[in-house]
């Protein structure tokens, strides 16, 4: 999407060289725009252990490009799964980076060691481009969600979207999961408004959301994670839809912290509660989202202390909490099955239900 | 309630002299403890204005107190009436302020000039030992629910209370409102964990109730707003216990923003959400939370801002948002009577609903 009127992936190869990476350094958003140029794979592997790029996604296409700059380096076969192994290690829990290096390796040992960084940069180009156009697809079938309810408000009302945490275009190379039905929504001139929730311990909604909606130039109002119900008891949410890290084949979605309290109010508020992903977030093989789904819990810190950006410009962390109080964190909560209205996939929508996931997708049934 | 072992109130009368109000500085909390000494009704009126001292009933005994000192410089009539304005002005919306210097006065103006300073620091005290008084009996009755969980518990495992936003003894003269039960138990030696929602934007959650707690040895957890649905799935809260700005005669329940959402949250896991208050919080006009009670939208600068302790020991405020992104701040929300269990008043316990309220109190059934 755009960054005050320039179009941006989240990586891309530079093109006055034709071969180093360029992506955005998340770290510093909001804070400052700051581009990386990476030029090896520590460099890569640095990016996505200290997080200057995250989101399932964007990870996934990054870390294949860092296996082309490893070949660069070295293109025989040993020096290509040290580096993979490398890459792999950084998150150790991210499935989709696991998928695009296996993705990689496949490709890469059927190929000669001469040809394997062209083929390398060749690959890495197709999983970042098919990673656009199913985000895409997911932006197509939700927007006409957004559709539907701006046909049924006066004229000129715009549609009130509420979101939690960021699924938008910096979690994925381009367009995000559930900000691509917005996108695409307001590409096609539909008036639409964000409700961004802060999404504390983290605030990915106040640093990331806020930020790449108003940049792209869409409406959005950023809000304390506390106000959505209220937002939605007053008729101020017409949707809500998120992203999820992982889909039961019943339909129970596990996401950021708070998800379900919001799928919650929206249920007692007929509010529609929509989770947008890619089918390869659906894990097939567990159906119980609360039995079968572990929640990480992360550091207390997060809870304990907060960045900004102090009046003297400086971007500082500061602590919100006695010394002496513990504080849990749990990172994710499971939303279940019979809150949620539905799902949006690159492959169109459906109930949030084994049936509605299996009508959609034969394959595993 | 104690800090680190010493008993204190929020204001009392210095021993030392017999005549300066003696409060603690709350915007110092949980950075530093600073107690503050008024000597004269300015002072008082700064102290509430700047939220030195806040909490409805807290406020209210310093203003009272505040009127002493003003009647010490000048006790005519007219100069009484003045300060009392004076004394009002600070927090319009401040039901229990009015309230406290409207009882004042009443006594007041039937006392000679000459006997009005200590007739003054009579009616303080008084006031300020009811609300004592009160918040102990709401404690009481609050306190038999933590037990009754208790008893079902296995033997030493403690009761899991999750609280919202700070109506503990800080908002009061002592004891506290949602936090008394909690302190009774465990003055009666009923094991119990205290889990504190952080309560953005302001963070009372942190800032306030577990540092009481913290400082009077009770356990607790501090959590952010979003974790509490989750901990309610797992099983991991036993009974909610929150405060509340007004309550309507059908029980229905204005309370600080996120509120709500943990009603909800509590209904869909049968884990029971009680309300504590005086029943001067009720209000016997309205049935209609949504409909009838407003709700104040507060700074978006709250929003957007975040102030903590800097690793160099200096408190500062941070910007947490984009500058351009703009923030809304509805700063309560009201649960409907359905999703709250019961109230818990100094008269005892009662259903959140007309008959249940009315039959506690017949006098304005």
């Amino acid at each position: 999407m755009k960054i005050d009127g320039t179009p941006y992936r989240t990586v891309w190869v530079e093109s006055s060289d034709g071969w180093s990476v360029r992506i955005i350094d998340q770290t510093k958003l909001p804070w400052s725009l700051e581009f990386l140029r990476l030029t090896d794979v520590r460099q890569v592997a640095h990016a996505i252990q200290t997080m200057q790029v995250r989101g399932a996604p964007a990870i996934g296409a990054v870390a294949a490009y860092g296996l082309a700059l490893a070949l660069r380096e070295d293109s025989a076969t040993d020096a290509m799964e040290r580096a993979a192994a490398l890459l792999v290690a950084t998150r150790p829990t991210a499935v989709n980076l696991r998928w695009a290096i296996d993705r990689m390796l496949t490709r890469l040992r059927n190929t000669v060691a001469g040809k394997r960084v062209a083929a390398a940069y060749d690959e890495a180009a197709r999983i970042a481009d098919e990673d656009v156009a199913q985000n895409q697809a997911i932006g197509r079938h939700g927007a006409t969600l957004i559709e539907q309810v701006h046909e049924r408000k006066p004229a000129g009302a715009p549609v009130n979207v509420l979101t939690h945490c960021n699924a938008g275009w910096l979690a994925t190379v381009d367009w995000g999961t559930a900000l691509a039905p917005i996108y695409t929504a307001f590409e096609a001139g539909i008036p639409v408004h964000v409700w961004v929730d802060e999404t504390r311990p983290r605030n990915q909604g106040a640093f990331l959301t806020a930020w790449e909606l108003g940049r792209h130039g869409v409406p959005h109002t950023l809000v304390s994670d506390n106000a959505g119900g209220h937002l939605m008891q007053r008729g101020d949410v017409d949707l809500v839809i998120v992203g999820t890290d992982r889909v039961t084949k019943a339909g129970d979605v596990a996401n950021k912290i708070g998800t379900y309290l919001k799928a919650l109010a929206a249920h007692d508020n007929a509010v529609p509660f929509w989770v947008a992903c890619p089918s390869t977030t659906i894990d097939w093989t567990i159906a119980d989202g609360l039995a079968d789904i572990p929640i990480e819990e992360r550091e207390a810190s997060e809870v304990t202390t907060v960045t900004g950006r102090g009046l003297d410009g400086v971007v500082a962390t500061v602590r919100v909490a006695p010394t002496s109080s513990p504080a849990a964190n749990p990172a994710f909560d499971v939303t279940p099955a019979r809150l949620v209205t539905g799902i949006i996939t690159e492959r169109g929508r459906c109930d949030a239900s084994e049936t509605g996931l299996a009508g959609l997708f034969p394959e595993h049934a």
